[in-house]
């Protein structure tokens, strides 16, 4: 866990990303993107916004015009002070002032915008309101790829933040899990994905006996007892980019039967790590895991798709999901993570991230994956 | 702060605040309401999500129809678990689904919908494209006061969120400013804020000379030096309600001139917060403490909005601002915040939380509102 600080994100760089948006915009036949606060402001400009509050922040994209960011007066200093601040133009507001009609002029009247998924619904309407002409479309229907595709310098974020989650598993496999509670071994995880260099901790789940049942179960007051499954699952942010590993532990010796469901997993989970490959498609890497889960007769227990992209938010596009033929490219990032679920009794996951490489698939997280037995 | 911890939200009283809510709509002539994770759910249900992603989670009110919570199959044990999960029907869909086509048949085809602000503008277009004969109006212009008027427990609960924040700002004044980093104090006012009962730490701003003039100055390394005027404002949620205090001190012996601004905004602070009382209207506070900043010639330095409602959220309506003619009602909770800010010099702002009486205002916060000097 040695590894330096990368160099970080320059005005050059952001520049270079909000070039590539707009053409990307134009090439899909769009008049531009509108880009709220959330991971994508933070990917084209460099600029986290102190808070996303009902006051109106958007990046305009359009090709063959200035990036502008239509501001909050009072948190324009902070918006100028970001690494991209340079590469745009910011327009500021001040409170009373209706902030939709200061976007209007950068907006084509008529033109169909990208929206970001996660941008307010309130500004949406705003803007529908007032240029009554325009239409919309959320950036994941129109442009998914366009932060799927990771650079060198992503890709050496994203192994580090990997290295982190791994050296934290490693950590948390010494503690005692039985006889304490969930939530006092999430805390626990996010000390040491904290330790090891995450300035975000995004989720710590820690889901014993049969809370392991539910995949997204808040660790809580349950006492993990000897004969527990547990299914760990956490990550956050490192250098501005996502961890997000899965393994399952075992409290004592598992009988038969979790051994089974557990190996199970674990070979859906292998081989979906396998099939990964420049050119087959997301629902290819989902169709590989649930067939052997499936096959062996645990088909409906498999309540979730089998991966998500990651990158600087730790769900995105690519989905490797059925119905999603968008074929893996070099560079991708996602996890995968397959599962089996049994109401009332216990669950098991297993996740690692895996990047498209030219050839084939690497993983970014190398822990075990062998069911782990912790005291 | 030996307060105890209030008794909790029944189901019963989530469902009483889902019928007012869903008649509140129908009264505005609303096909129903559509809410979103965030504040206005928690309000409604006492279901705070995992993590607010791109899965859908919607709450569907409308007055004579079951209240319908769609949910993603993988959460929909945590929703289940929700104290108001009794009073409402959940619906849960699986990855792969469409989950606007799932919510459509709950909707009336070309009614008009109230939906929370925060909603994910991707959701929102998911059902307009769905449904195009509906239309949406946010739920802050459709039902500003839904949430506006508290009741009695959460005007306690209010009101120990503000002791709190009251506690903290006695224990602050006694630390080192002068030589320190302000992140570093950043992190002791976000300590004494858990210290006194928040569960969440919303922010806790330190804006120390000239980063002051800076209203939402992210804490950072600058270090505090002697002479410093030192904006703090810092807040969060105890027992799921809000606290949002400011108090500027100062790091040794004044200047003339900053005693003078002080005394200005103590003055414009205090004769808002005299100024408030039912039936007078939200911009009315503002227009009380903007004209003594004007009167005495800092108009230009007033830069934002005299003040925001605060709940379950730290900012939602009511909002002290020119142009709000909203009149206060008995249980309303706001900020009263003016300030007066000089670019590269210094700022100052007061900040206390005050409830609409009977017969006037009541503040929620009591600590000194003079200069304090520090070390």
């Amino acid at each position: 866990m040695t590894t330096g600080t990368p160099a970080p994100f320059t005005a050059d760089d952001y520049k270079a990303r909000m070039d590539r948006a707009a053409r990307s915009a134009a090439d899909a036949g769009l008049a531009g993107l509108l880009v709220a606060p959330g991971p994508d402001l933070v990917w084209l400009t460099g600029y986290q916004v102190p808070a996303d509050t009902e006051r109106l922040t958007l990046l305009v994209l359009a090709a063959g015009q200035e990036p502008t960011l239509v501001v909050p007066a009072l948190e324009a200093p902070d918006a100028a002070k970001s690494a991209g601040a340079s590469a745009m133009t910011l327009r500021d507001w001040t409170d009373g002032r209706n902030p939709y009609e200061l976007t209007a002029p950068l907006l084509d009247v008529s033109g169909r915008f990208g929206v970001s998924d996660n941008a307010w619904a309130m500004h949406l309407l705003g803007l529908q309101h007032t240029l009554p002409d325009t239409s919309y479309v959320s950036l994941t229907e129109a442009l998914p790829m366009l932060r799927g595709v990771k650079d060198a310098a992503e890709l050496e974020r994203l192994a580090a933040a990997g290295a982190a989650a791994d050296a934290t598993y490693e950590e948390i496999k010494k503690v005692t899990f039985g006889g304490r509670k969930e939530k006092d071994i999430a805390r626990e995880l996010a000390d040491l994905l904290r330790q090891f260099g995450h300035e975000q901790v995004d989720f710590t789940l820690v889901c014993s006996g049969p809370n392991g049942a539910d995949p997204h179960h808040s660790p809580d007051d349950r006492v993990v007892q000897d004969g527990d499954m547990v299914v760990l699952d956490f990550g956050g942010l490192k250098h501005g980019y996502g961890s997000d590993t899965s393994r399952t532990v075992h409290v004592g010796e598992p009988t038969d039967e979790e051994r089974r469901v557990h190996d199970i997993v674990r070979e859906a989970q292998t081989a979906a790590c396998d099939a990964v490959r420049p050119g087959i498609a997301c629902q290819d890497v989902d169709r590989v895991a649930r067939k052997i889960i499936t096959d062996a007769g645990y088909g409906e227990y498999f309540i979730h798709r089998t991966g998500h992209g990651i990158g600087v938010t730790t769900h995105e596009p690519p989905y490797m999901i059925e119905g999603e033929e968008q074929p893996l490219v070099p560079g991708m990032c996602f996890s995968v993570e397959p599962g089996i679920y049994l109401p009332g009794r216990f669950g098991v996951r297993i996740e690692d991230i895996v990047t498209v490489t030219e050839d084939g698939g690497r993983r970014l997280n190398s822990t075990a994956r062998d069911l782990a037995i912790v005291g």
